[in-house]
């Protein structure tokens, strides 16, 4: 074990918040809405909640929202990608939870002074992301929002009972992975808000990544029914954040090793180009949507059998759960505690994912 | 039969656009989305989607966004309120399918130099609502809103296969109801929006009517369980609106008698004080959330008793269906068509309702 450091939390360059103020808030409100009673399975604290109201599967719910000027910027992203993405980012909840997405909502604001066409444009790129993804969109609402578009989506599905996978089964001693590299979508908003000129071959998958993220749920899916994984979260925030919220969630705590965080190939070629430490784009830079989850050692050889067998790539590892509640990266420094190094979505302002 | 006037639709004084737009655009998105098929028993055109996933009951599935600007006004209606009404919106849709509505979640979009201490009182009003309707809230997703408070809840409820109100079920003849007096929340917008000075005896429960409204899912779960509704909505937009949504769904048309169309008394009786016309507040002011339904005339005793016997007041008859497709006043002057005169909830941009 190398020397730690304690409260010394490294926050990215670009100018994100820090997240507990969010957390925060998030349990204050969970202390005030109380703890339902069954058939609530799972309630506030997880990627979705959860309902035992069919014998055998439970319902998984969740919602999420995108804001102009805030998640996305229309100068740069078009409608039917805003569409698309407002779906996968919902989806992403239900695979973390190792659930089928099966249907959806849609809640969109839109300005007074926005012609409405672009609704069907965005209703396109959204019916797009539904046909991919196995979702129906059946019922909604259309506000007025004069500060701009906002898209609310909120997503069901089914897991079976004895597959649900929550944030909180992480025990000492299992193996962290990824469902894939990291680090592409936050480069992307990188050379979107900048305006970066690079090669189209090395700029268009980056910022791909970031307009329209493919949610990892076959994986999650896969994860579940076959019982390989404890714990489990989708990489909305950063592998910071999030595998801290599983921490906190499991009340054990984690060790990373840097050079194993699964940096994208061209996130490594492109960070010096923008400026940017690949490390900290793989780790911080949010909105991979990949699957972070934990998995026993002794099943390390049935995972990546299930996972070649089913055409996926094979998952990435990058550390270990441990024992207390500390997140930790260990570099050829030492190491260094990231447990509060994240984004906070509360807060914001600026375009930052 | 008088004499009609088609095409001439009055709209209300103050600049509320009509909603083809806003219908247009929801049937465009309707055809884009597709017929979703079963287990969808209701996708989108009625006040809740439904889903026959348990054996025996539908699950109805709602979703409503309140914003800042459009909806509500933080300079005369407090975090509490707004927490309270975002909640009693979507309850109110429950109501209106005959259901029962039991989860929630909750997207709260926050301003960020907003003090984040008034998410809390926002959540004591909303959790204030959730104990009074049995509502218990699960989950949810923080955002950042720079452009105000925008607050989405979506809700889950329960109805049973056979009692479930569609808009649809209108047929010639019915007789029309609504489950209590008309135009209180419109005329309490108008003394909220200019300050108008009145007796706080005559104020209050106007101002209460708009600020901390009640839904009726208690007598649409009644007209439900004992078979007395052919079709239901709620009142949202106004009558006006609202019962051409009944039409046509239900290919029929109406006829509504001017004197019968229930004003409430204080309405009447600060409508003058108000520079307002009691039937237009009653008939186009929207957001009353009272139940608008359709009963066939030989259940008429059977529909009176159940609401006194289950201590309900009883319901108030204001016209009945027609064949035809149009919806028509009779006053005094004749008949006007009304089909047209209500409110857009997609354009705005005033605080409107």
């Amino acid at each position: 074990m190398g020397k730690t450091f304690p409260g010394q939390i490294r926050l990215m360059d670009n100018p994100r918040p820090t997240f507990p103020g969010e957390m925060a808030l998030i349990e204050a409100l969970a202390r005030e809405f109380g703890t339902p009673p069954p058939p609530v399975v799972l309630g506030i604290g997880d990627d979705c909640a959860a309902l035992a109201v069919d014998g055998g599967r439970y319902l998984l719910w969740t919602i999420d929202t995108l804001t102009e000027g805030v998640h996305f910027d229309l100068s740069y992203m078009s409608l039917a990608q805003l569409g698309w993405k407002a779906l996968a980012v919902n989806v992403s909840d239900i695979g973390a939870m190792g659930g089928e997405p099966r249907y959806a909502l849609l809640a969109l604001g839109w300005p007074p002074q926005r012609d409405r066409t672009g609704a069907l444009e965005l209703a396109r790129g959204l019916q797009q992301a539904a046909r991919e993804f196995g979702v129906a969109i059946i019922g909604g609402d259309t506000v007025s929002s004069p500060g701009g578009v906002a898209i609310t989506l909120t997503v069901t599905g089914w897991v079976p009972e004895q597959e649900m996978v929550r944030r909180s089964g992480a025990r000492a001693g299992d193996l962290i992975h990824v469902t894939g590299v990291l680090g592409e979508a936050a480069a992307g908003l990188e050379i979107l808000k900048n305006r970066v000129k690079l090669k189209p071959a090395m700029k268009d998958p980056l910022i791909q990544a970031h307009l329209t993220p493919r949610p990892q749920h076959q994986a999650g899916r896969l994860l579940a029914r076959r019982g390989l994984a404890t714990a489990m979260i989708d990489l909305s925030d950063g592998v910071a954040t999030d595998l801290f919220h599983i921490c906190r969630a499991s009340g054990v705590g984690a060790r990373l090793e840097a050079e194993r965080v699964p940096a994208s190939p061209l996130v490594k070629a492109a960070a010096p180009l923008l400026n940017q430490d690949p490390l900290d784009l793989a780790l911080k830079g949010g909105e991979d949507y990949q699957l972070l989850f934990t998995s026993p050692p002794e099943k390390q050889g049935a995972l990546f059998r299930a996972f070649t067998q089913a055409g996926l790539p094979p998952p990435l590892p990058l550390g270990e759960v441990t024992a207390g509640d500390r997140v930790l990266l260990v570099t050829e420094r030492g190491e260094e505690d990231i447990s509060g190094a994240g984004f906070d979505h509360f807060r914001g302002g600026a375009v930052s994912s």
